[in-house]
């Protein structure tokens, strides 16, 4: 048997980042471990270290959206076809990436069901039941979920068929109050990924072409990834009227009338750990920001042989001390040289390495290794946790300003479509332009350039001039770039 | 539109538990707001409030399952068929109650898709692929996830098609380990019913013909109802190698020989909830025990119609001391009659009532009432998070006991099959019989009382004599009921 010949565990080289960023992605995903693909075409398995990630972020988020006053709830996996069809446009953009299931308990179904890609349709008839009036309103639900959406190419975390994520649902019983809630989810969302991920977004709308099938506005978060290409991290959808007319979801409002509902929803998915690799990353690996790595601090006890007896002690000693101030640690205690266990913890992309041996017992000190900066840092035993706090801080700290950095470097302005068509050869990040907002010019730019407009940040400055593409007035600056 | 006509809000009788416990209990479900049917046939809604209970569970029980060594992952919705039938009596048992997706993303499926209905077949598969040599075992995965398997007859929270359930599943060296394993994760259940849910449970083996499909040996605990009647309640599942050779998950041994792994897999669903409900609740509804009550305390102002001024901000002040305290608190500040607030939230079986009105404030105390034994008690201010900490916990030690006591004057000895038939006419609880170990005097007794075999309990003493019903020695002393 083949398999049982390679050595047991061992790390392996990844594809340096610079010389292909893509492969560098795929290799840093299978070899820290954090998904595996799987016999089912286009699902991945998230392993333990990066289901622990997902873990640190559901618990950040979820805190939040409890705070800010939802409740969770769930919602049956399967949508009869016939729901997912009454509301037009929402349809129309679901179907072709739909999964059915036809078959159940032996005998063909009489109606198939959607695998869902999406709640609204299935919540949506569940809060036509339970609004009557104004007093049961908002509504303001949220669901951890899985979710399934056929995809043709898949990467994994960024797109696969079948994702996490949290959807948020709310039923409203004025526009403004449904305005505020999708703006309110998508500043949670910002909070999120610049606070817990550390990686800087750009709040805007959606153009038309790129809104949720069934919204009326799109609202998006929008990150810029190592190589200089978008992600889209998150999006909040004000849904207007739409889905309440679809599905019938009425109250009697203050003044007896009888009217529509106003609607919101909102997901994250995980979508996001793909986006925390490919802004932090480097060439040895992962670089985890601490609010989300799984162990903030890995110890690796180092020593000669006897290195359990002389070592090992002390190392768990300063892990209890270090866990009783709330730090996530792990000691690395296989029988390997250090030097691989080093490269191991990089990585994985543990945020601080604490070296301990012989010598540093003897003068009562330990080695701290920064995984960002890579300085090494004597620290004396006295004070440890302190110390390891105020460094993780410092770690969060500087990838979120390193990201920032980073973004500015790859954020540039382009006036006419000459200077615009110049910057997008290659991938330069955001190219910030005027747009006429029509979407057939929008169509043209992405045929031409593979550029798309990532969302138009709010608060932006009244254009001035043409469309950077055609002749047209500007009616906003739009943010650029090519994306995944 | 009718459906506005009726008040927004009320507290429907529910029908008494005595008279109709089947309708008693849907009625607590609706009415509780714990769940809701869906338009998805044999789905149903989990409602923020049953979700919030399911929060519970799943925060007590994962904490148990990391500190005993496991990690959390997350393994696809399908299965290829191919892979659901490579283990011959696992495919037997599940398949009458599979979902297929034949379709996805506008073309008919090559291969048809299993909608999960446990993960064994998928996480095996992996196995096969992560497994190398013995130094890679222990592996200790667990999942929280959805399932589905085809239900004719459902019932909210016991028997649905789509629940949630969290899933373990570990591969180990050696037989021991597996079934030291399967032990440690039914004692864990055990532990989580009896300290957290308050539900007491008998630990046992299931009969061969009981077993879990594809399983060596199955374990299970055994809850009694209101009604008389049992709850399996979690199983844990020795599942030998079977699923190893099915998979083919070899390792290379310390001896160097390869080996196939020695499995387990364990569960625990969204029917605990159900249990829950039908061993605690009572003629007024819900009963939760303080552990798992997403409101462990609700504080009731009571006064004039300018209660919102004179008694109001003394109640919020003595919930920001609960809460500070670590306790769960919520007010209720609706428009309504006291006697419609304390019955809803008795309906909805808070542990405690606070009463509080300005006669109160001026005595400076407050009225604490007992959900479950209805007592009320003048409580000072003073030193009130102490007190309700105090209560709570008494409330949760009287849960368990008054449970406990249920079941032992619901459990009875039948030596011969005259007093076993008379004995099983009605819903008598447990009768425990002396019986062959043969499973077609099993599936008779089955057919002539409905009763089964709900387990061998461990540790239970060698038995005398013959089998309750056939003239066969008797190997067991086997708990029977009729069962969910």
């Amino acid at each position: 048997m083949a398999k049982h010949d390679k050595p047991e565990s061992f790390v392996t080289e990844i594809t340096p980042r610079s010389q292909d960023f893509s492969r560098w992605y795929l290799d840093v995903v299978r070899r820290a471990e954090l998904a595996d693909y799987s016999p089912v075409k286009g699902c991945m398995v998230i392993r333990p270290y990066g289901y622990a990630i997902w873990e640190m972020v559901q618990q950040a988020l979820d805190k939040e959206i409890k705070r800010t006053g939802h409740v969770n709830a769930y919602f049956p996996l399967f949508i009869p076809n016939s729901l997912l069809t009454k509301e037009a446009e929402h349809v129309e953009g679901f179907s072709p990436q739909v999964a059915y299931v036809t078959h159940g308990g032996g005998e063909e179904l009489e109606e198939k069901l959607v695998v869902r890609p999406t709640s609204e349709a299935i919540i949506g008839t569940m809060y036509a039941s339970w609004v009557q009036s104004w007093r049961d309103l908002p509504i303001l639900i949220n669901q951890w979920a899985n979710v399934v959406r056929w995809e043709k190419k898949t990467y994994p975390f960024l797109r696969t068929t079948e994702f996490l994520w949290q959807e948020g649902h709310t039923a409203h019983e004025t526009a403004e109050e449904a305005e505020a809630e999708t703006q309110l989810a998508l500043d949670m969302y910002a909070t999120l990924c610049e606070q817990i991920l550390a990686v800087p977004v750009m709040k805007g709308q959606k153009t038309e072409s790129e809104k949720f099938a069934g919204a009326l506005r799109t609202y998006s978060i929008e990150a810029l990834m190592g190589d200089g290409r978008a992600l889209q991290a998150g999006t909040s959808h004000n849904l207007g009227q739409n889905f309440a007319k679809a599905f019938d979801i009425t109250f009697q409002a203050r003044d007896k009338s009888v009217q529509h509902v106003w609607g919101t929803s909102w997901g994250v998915t995980t979508r996001l750990i793909g986006a925390v690799i490919m802004v932090h990353g480097d060439d040895s690996g992962l670089v985890l920001p601490p609010a989300i790595a799984p162990y903030q601090v890995v110890i690796v006890p180092i020593g000669r042989e006897n290195w359990r007896e002389t070592v090992l002690p002390k190392a768990k000693a300063l892990r209890d001390e270090l866990v009783e101030a709330g730090i996530r640690v792990h000691i690395e205690e296989r029988d390997e040289r250090p030097g691989w266990k080093f490269a191991e913890w990089e990585m994985r992309g543990v945020p601080l390495r604490l070296e301990i041996g012989p010598k540093d017992i003897e003068k009562s000190q330990v080695m701290l290794a920064r995984r960002d900066t890579r300085e090494k840092l004597p620290t004396p035993m006295d004070g440890l946790a302190a110390n390891v706090r105020q460094l993780l801080d410092a770690i969060q700290k500087n990838l979120l300003e390193r990201a920032l950095a980073f973004r500015a470097e790859h954020t540039q302005r382009a006036g006419d479509y000459e200077a615009f068509t110049a910057a997008m050869d290659g991938r330069p990040g955001f190219v910030i332009s005027p747009w006429c907002g029509d979407a057939d010019c929008e169509a043209q730019i992405k045929t031409e350039t593979q550029a798309t407009i990532r969302n138009i940040p709010f608060g932006g400055a009244t254009p001035q001039g043409t469309c950077v593409r055609c002749e047209k007035p500007a009616v906003a600056e739009a943010w650029f770039a090519k994306s995944y």
